[in-house]
């Protein structure tokens, strides 16, 4: 028997809910691309990107996911040869920093582990043990989508800053951008990259590198950039076909400009506020289901949390069993456990992963939870009892 | 601050939740309607509707709301200066019985309150002290939305037959058809009205008279029909257009069809039971948050609950406020007390009621139950605790 | 061999093809009816409907097709025993008849047969025969859809105030309304009855009856109004659910707030000239396609044709050949010979209908008409040559 | 006063005119990336873009459009310092040739104009006059998008074989597949490219590499490929990410799978038949059109005319004039000249492009030249008469 004909839900870091508003303002005739409104709405998206990114900087978009959009980045950032230092606390910043190798990029990383952020006394030791312009630029993610670490981007510009470093700072946002703050222009940040299916809340297929007039010029240095790449005439379009390199991602734009208009209305504070309180009200949970039992939130401090995304260590290794009873029985999707594999775990089952990025509220939120602590229960996993009141707790106080 | 933005759940006892499958099938051009897959697909929604109703007999299908298909199901059944009896358990019965006086029927009511089934010894009693031809017809809902009560049809039926009586047993299931189980030939009733917007999972808009062979011959002779009302072309149609008396509601054909490919997917007992889990989930919780404060299921014996639709009682008369809070605060619509207006609640603060009818499973039970609890303490209103954890055993054991 | 995969062409005369724009719209989730959006889109319609129908009465809305609403004005106007006269120029009149006799109600009919207008002389003749005050109600079609003659209602009127009839005057606008000028209050027409799939634009479902104040007066004369229909409540809801009397017809409230926005961005004068245009290219083209072989417009008046749809008379009696050749192998659907059935043409061969309602332009007309000539010389019927040109000649002047 | 409210129709040369069905299927809430549906629709494609292709070879799958394909395929075929050979029939031959030069690739082009096909006799002397092993790649386009040339591929490919040449023949579908018959296999191509937006009939978001042994075999040789080009983990992918390197393109991969379904159904000989007769409509049009006036297809030699395209001179060098009378007054978008532009010309107004590529039938011919023609005279363009009977002659022959 399963009681999981309804509504679904799927809890993901990613893809994550796409409002109905995005998903109906994507369905709609093949538009005209050589003039009129597709023209004009494409054009409105740069202004409101800046605006999610807190930047005044360029945006070069591009039809692509998020590797494609860190190809991009380190394809006008970077030539083989160059060296560069990768800020690792978790799968992905390890996922970039790879492909820059394979580009013949030499790579650094400094690794703070899978449930910390990044330390900048380490940052420090280890720019005081370079030479002083060895590095082009510095990888790093905003927040990690398989560990859940959110880092203190501003902290590392300062040690940068203090260094008289030179090297680019590039920040990966793909799972944070309007999820958690963050602050382009203040924070000092040269290169950004996202992607739209996350906090942005359309279906994948394209992505953005934000930058500033540092990185511009610094791009103008290279020998080459491919011509799918070069960020130069997609931010700079003589022609409209430019700002794709090639033909629009026509229903994207559409997607795109009912997703940031969703934003502006919330504005941008707001939508981080709510993620912050929707996170605060996951970890409630948690922190009660870790009171008895083998579970506990990954990241240990509540400044090192992604409002995005939660990894969730499950101690006695029942992730796939908890996973499965939830979809199947409950119509809830839950994500896996990414990267986290130990010694005595080849399935990564001692990691769940919840998404909560963009389109989420609180009866979202009580969904998840009410949903996994049944679903613990289903399958006799031990925990704490009280998570979801004091999920509750956090959410009946707004 | 609100942490709203997000999937909206609309938890009121109708419409329903519309499955993402039916939506899309309705987003389609117009069809022709005069050959093609139009024609075929109306007439294959007649099978797959008796199998719904587990009914061997007909199905006359109307573009009208509930109230019209009672004027229908009237029309074909009872004439100005017919005698007729209601068996009332909530407002609805006595919204039926009132446009039957509208169209010159003497209408006798019994009248069992708010809270409790239709009582066969009453019933007994009201039979005995009649003249044995009297009613033409017995009309009764099978679950009142309003006070969420669920009636014994069967035994209504079994009554009536110990009396030998000719009147035909009518009975509303539009709350209840394909959430609550329902036997048209077991239970033998003669003619049954529902409507696409609840069990059916289909926008309002069409609704259907079933009726059987008795109920057939019944209306032969009856004065006169009016033709919108009249079911005979409609379940024998020479022509298309008589399918509807006019033209067909395209979309709402193809949209049906989509729903009733579900209903047959999952099998309609499966269906029932679903509902049924979903159904004790509920009560579970509410029992519990009834343990301290003034709050209780409309409905004491489960036996008279419906699987569709739950009246909750709130002595503290905050309905309104609840109901704002989750709105506004959390994404999430529950319905107002509807017809439980008592003297010192002119705005029936005193109920509230959900929907859990057609497209709901597990996570959509703990995402109503969870925000629930969670405004019942945003509003600071005095509920026992447990009850979420009690839900979640509920349906952790399916 | 077919060249028919693509984009379908529905030109029937209704329902008609709806945008885009109105299918997204209706494209959502269930919203709340109790309070919200809902409510105030529902309240706005009503000034819109009445700036299509150049109204300043009211409008009550019914979930119901064009036959629904024949029923719903006949309710409101008229009861068993009552004497009316019905202007009959197609078989639209004759079925709004045939509902009314149904009624009880006694019926003259004036029947100017299927290819010219009401003539006011033979009105005239008819009005000195009978006794003054014998009509309660004088019923015409604005356009007949069958026959596609278009009627002066103004000089009906104008007939009718002559001889000091008290008569309400009860127009059917269904395949008219929003294509073809339409004065409601200058015409003095008391009673008008529209549905939403023809030039409103929507899939069908809802229809409208709009009304006068001596409408108003007249109905509480009636002995008793069914429930669903009357329209007292309708138009002035002391609750939400009044509007529909019950649940109220969600999606379509959304298509149809779309729609009338469409309407009035065009303005309604304008929709009237497009109308008008697109009526003379078709006609230019038939004409000259008459020029040779067997074919005719079925309306030899000009100020008497439909700007809405169009009957077309194939002496060669062809017309399921046609229209099947233009479905299977174009694409195209035109509308099949309704009512015109005459001896030696039981299967309605010689007539076609185009329609040409609601969302159509020049590029359609040009598909309609070219595709048309195409599928005329793939059966092999005569006819004479020019049509395109003369169509194309009407358009490239606008 | 424009007539232009209605249906739009977009006959462009890309995107393509998209079916509801794919619409439809587009929009659907975000699916699990980890299991499920999606895996096993994904791996569905593969064998049948191989069915469309008529290859038996791999397929590697990328978000990105036409120019990034065109980088995915030079990427995995050449690497800076090779010598590669274009064979240019219009402005996309030049477009990837120019890629390949920013890649460091040293190119040489045979440039055979604007309106004619390769002359396999002038490869034949450049293949004479080079030394044998230079090209490490040919390049060209099967259809160009701009020209509307069509090449004769499988010629190319024996000449290639007389010189035994090891270079490999990469051949651009994007305008052509699906629409012109292509034979990968048999015509001994080794690297074919495509894109989903024009014979593919989904939006634009992603694109194709497909190849053969050969390729593949070449691309080990290759220094390095930048992971997000790298076709050999997307062909054999050991985690789902990967075949997309990273977030799969969600709603893309629903609409493709609509879309060959439809194809599938309508048999790949078949839709290329249909192509075929509908562009010979389009030109027995235009060669009428032609007789009088300054106009003409730019291709002369009809084995060289693509399908899927057709590009047209005007000598008056009206283009916009006449685009933007069918833009507003009619509903009809037609496509710029593009890369047509001349001294005296520089807007390109001496052509434009007619798209028939895709979901296209005889009704939407019929409009697009009946409302040319239309657009013509309204701008007073002298011109032959007699093109839509011409046209209509074509179809009425099926």
């Amino acid at each position: 028997m399963t009681v999981s004909s309804g509504q679904t839900y799927l809890a993901i870091p990613g893809p994550s809910v796409i409002p109905e508003e995005v998903l109906r303002s994507m369905h709609r005739a093949a538009p005209n691309i050589y003039e009129g409104e597709l023209i004009e709405i494409t054009e409105s998206l740069i202004p409101d990107l800046n605006y999610v990114a807190r930047s005044s900087g360029y945006v070069a978009m591009y039809i692509a996911n998020g590797h494609g959009i860190w190809e991009a980045a380190l394809s006008n950032a970077v030539s083989a040869g160059d060296h560069i230092l990768v800020l690792a606390t978790g799968r992905f910043a390890h996922g970039w920093a790879e492909m820059a190798r394979k580009m013949g990029v030499s790579v650094d990383i400094l690794d703070f582990g899978k449930n910390r952020a990044v330390d900048v006394q380490v940052l420090n030791e280890k720019l005081n043990s370079e030479p002083k312009s060895k590095y082009k630029a510095i990888l790093m993610t905003h927040v990690d989508t398989a560990t859940s670490v959110k880092n203190d981007i501003a902290s590392v510009r300062k040690k940068l800053d203090e260094f008289e470093s030179s090297a680019l700072l590039a920040v990966d946002c793909i799972a944070s951008l309007a999820c958690d703050r963050f602050e382009m222009d203040d924070w000092g940040v040269d290169i950004m990259v996202a992607a739209c299916q996350k906090g942005l809340m359309v279906p994948p297929g394209i992505g953005f590198v934000f930058f500033n007039n540092r990185a511009k010029e610094r791009q103008k240095s290279l020998t080459s950039v491919s011509s799918y790449w070069d960020w130069e005439p997609r931010i700079n379009p003589k022609f409209y076909y430019e700002y794709f390199c090639g033909t629009a991602p026509t229903h994207h734009i559409y997607g795109l400009r009912t997703a940031l208009d969703m934003i502006k209305k919330e504005e941008i504070e707001n939508t981080w506020k709510r993620h912050e309180i929707l996170s605060q009200a996951i970890w409630a949970a948690i922190d009660k289901w870790s009171l008895d039992g083998d579970m506990s939130l990954n990241v240990k401090d509540p400044i090192e949390r992604s409002h995005a995304v939660t990894s969730i260590r499950l101690g006695g290794k029942n992730g796939t069993k908890l996973r499965q009873w939830l979809q199947t029985k409950s119509g809830l999707t839950i994500g896996i456990g990414l990267g986290m594999s130990e010694a005595g775990d080849p399935n990564g089952d001692g990691f769940v992963r919840f998404g909560h990025m963009g389109h989420v509220n609180a009866q979202m939120i009580m969904a998840l939870l009410g949903t996994v602590e049944t679903g613990l229960n289903a399958i006799g996993y031990k925990h704490g009892s009280g998570g979801l009141e004091a999920a509750g707790k956090v959410l009946s106080s707004i």
